[in-house]
């Protein structure tokens, strides 16, 4: 198989000879109650052994990154590199867990858009030559989240109907130069977008702008359109940063995303029943979308083609605190199903 | 010029055709005080205008960045990516000042070994044929990063004999693929290493061990030793953690060190005159103290080999709160000086 990177475009890049081997998925109860629920490899309910929220958190993710590992039939000393990253301060999750794998670790972040960023840059470095199997990673928890970025939860403030619900969710996948049954095509990684949106309860509508802007750029550096794709899956705009996207597309570039674009944070819970508003978010919500629901679709439900565009609001509790706007980013990845040698 | 990257070992990576063309660096009033204050392009003051110390840590990383890219007679649209980070919460820094810049960008987080895993990340995607020209940046003020890490100023709490005092300093190197004065040899990128050191105000300790790990492995896949290289420097062992390194490479390699290893933290201010006791850390540390003094040993002072070995220790105020110990890695980056177009 030739790896090989080409640019084709302002920071999309065209990929030979990088696959998704397999993918792990942890989630927590409310999410393996959603409608996806049954896609996800393992609901994770606390063992009790657990004494924080933290540690907790650190379960999820290493779970994930194990059953990847073994759906690929590989094991840990085959690991060249692992990339992720979470949203707690300094990375902690991915770190504390690097401590149990011990293998070579980048961490990553980029909010919510971390997994399709370790995706990215997994891709690029096993096509331009150097690892031939990565893990890239990302984890997120509703209730350590939230008592690092919101308030403490035992005093029932009263949420916003753009809020998303932070998931309990991991995700990790195996990418790698041997042949698997999906390919990585081409990536293109975003720039800071922000639109001046000042609202930390809807992240959704100042990520949006970034989601146009990165999926935009990758489908003009490959020559497509939308029509190209099953579907494209933007990270965690919920159901009003989708609403948002669509109207970008069609005010700023004429273009009607409708049939095609969906998105994780919107799919994951049953908006209706499930009580999260505006829908999910979290580094984990995209990673676990795509590990469970997404690659089965590519694997066994037909589709030929996805694009995969994660987003993140790159705010911190200080610059919303300090009045600042939330900038935005989004990286994408263009994923291809592979079947029966096809196309190889 | 050939780009190509090699696997030579475990998180060890040989890489042709990728040069560092020019570094930008800035630093507050205390470092341009220390013995390498002229080395350095800028020493930065408050201009007033800057509301915040989290601002001032974005006019520095900003000011790096256009310095490094002015000494390489290169404009903003011709760097196709930039990678780095910084230590405050969710790397704002980095994101609000590519709000600035607008390129697309990677968030990269090892706390102080930011720097050399945006220039490792930097070196591979360039020699994999990725992106011909790349920006690689970490900053860190030492205020912003006190009230975030620990406790307000103002309470005038006594610091340890083994603190580190957090730099104000920003560097930015710009890595391409067209020749330059100094070529980037090989990367190794760290492992996670715990020896269960728990106290927080002493981070040269728990990180030495890391450092340790990733010379004694990229030396090792370069077939290698100490002797090859004019200067290995560590990150921010500061003097306490340059200690406890040659003894872990005595006692457990049986190797002698004292001769070659020095430490950016160790260097960057007089430990007897600066009242710093330690040393300097910080994720701007070892950016600057490569982009300035460094880089001017390489391409002016005679040296002919540096490796530049960065560390960084991965707690959060929380996880030291819960009573965990400190993990800690090290991404080691070997350069080579480029005279009068030899080895080229």
């Amino acid at each position: 198989m030739t790896r090989r990177v080409a640019a084709i475009g302002e920071g999309s890049y065209a990929v030979e000879g990088v696959y998704i081997l397999a993918s792990g998925t942890v989630v927590g109860d409310k999410e393996a109650q959603g409608p996806l629920g049954h896609y996800f490899d393992v609901t994770w309910s606390p063992s009790g052994s657990s004494r924080s929220f933290e540690r907790e958190e650190r379960e999820l993710l290493q779970r994930s990154q194990e059953i990847a590992l073994a759906k690929a039939r590989l094991d840990w000393p085959a690991v060249e590199l692992v990339l992720g990253g979470d949203l707690l301060d300094q990375l902690v999750t991915t770190s504390f867990v690097g401590r149990a794998h011990g293998r070579p670790l980048l961490g990553m972040f980029a909010a919510c858009a971390t997994f399709t960023e370790a995706l990215a840059v997994g891709s690029l470095l096993v096509a331009g030559g150097g690892p031939a199997v990565v893990l890239a990673s990302a984890v997120s928890h509703h209730y350590a989240a939230e008592r690092q970025f919101r308030y403490p939860v035992e005093l029932g403030n009263q949420r916003y109907p753009t809020s998303s619900w932070t998931a309990t969710a991991a995700g990790s996948s195996v990418l790698a130069s041997a042949p698997g049954p999906i390919a990585v095509e081409a990536v293109t990684i975003g720039r800071v977008v922000d639109y001046g949106q000042k609202d930390p309860n809807d992240y959704g509508s100042a990520m949006a702008p970034a989601a146009v802007d990165t999926i935009h750029r990758h489908l003009r550096a490959l020559g497509r359109t939308v029509e190209d794709y099953d579907a494209i899956f933007t990270g965690d705009l919920g159901e009003f940063g989708r609403r948002l996207a669509l109207k970008l597309a069609q005010e700023e570039l004429g273009e009607d995303w409708r049939a095609r674009l969906d998105d994780c944070g919107r799919v994951l819970y049953d908006l209706q029943r499930q009580d999260v508003h505006n829908g999910a978010s979290g580094a984990g919500c995209s990673a676990a979308v795509f590990g469970g629901y997404l690659s089965h679709q590519l694997t066994q439900g037909g589709w030929r083609r996805l694009l995969l565009a994660a987003t993140g609001a790159l705010l911190s509790p200080t610059t919303a605190q300090q009045g600042e706007s939330i900038p935005s980013i989004a990286h994408a990845v263009s994923l291809r199903a592979e079947r029966g040698g096809e196309a190889r």
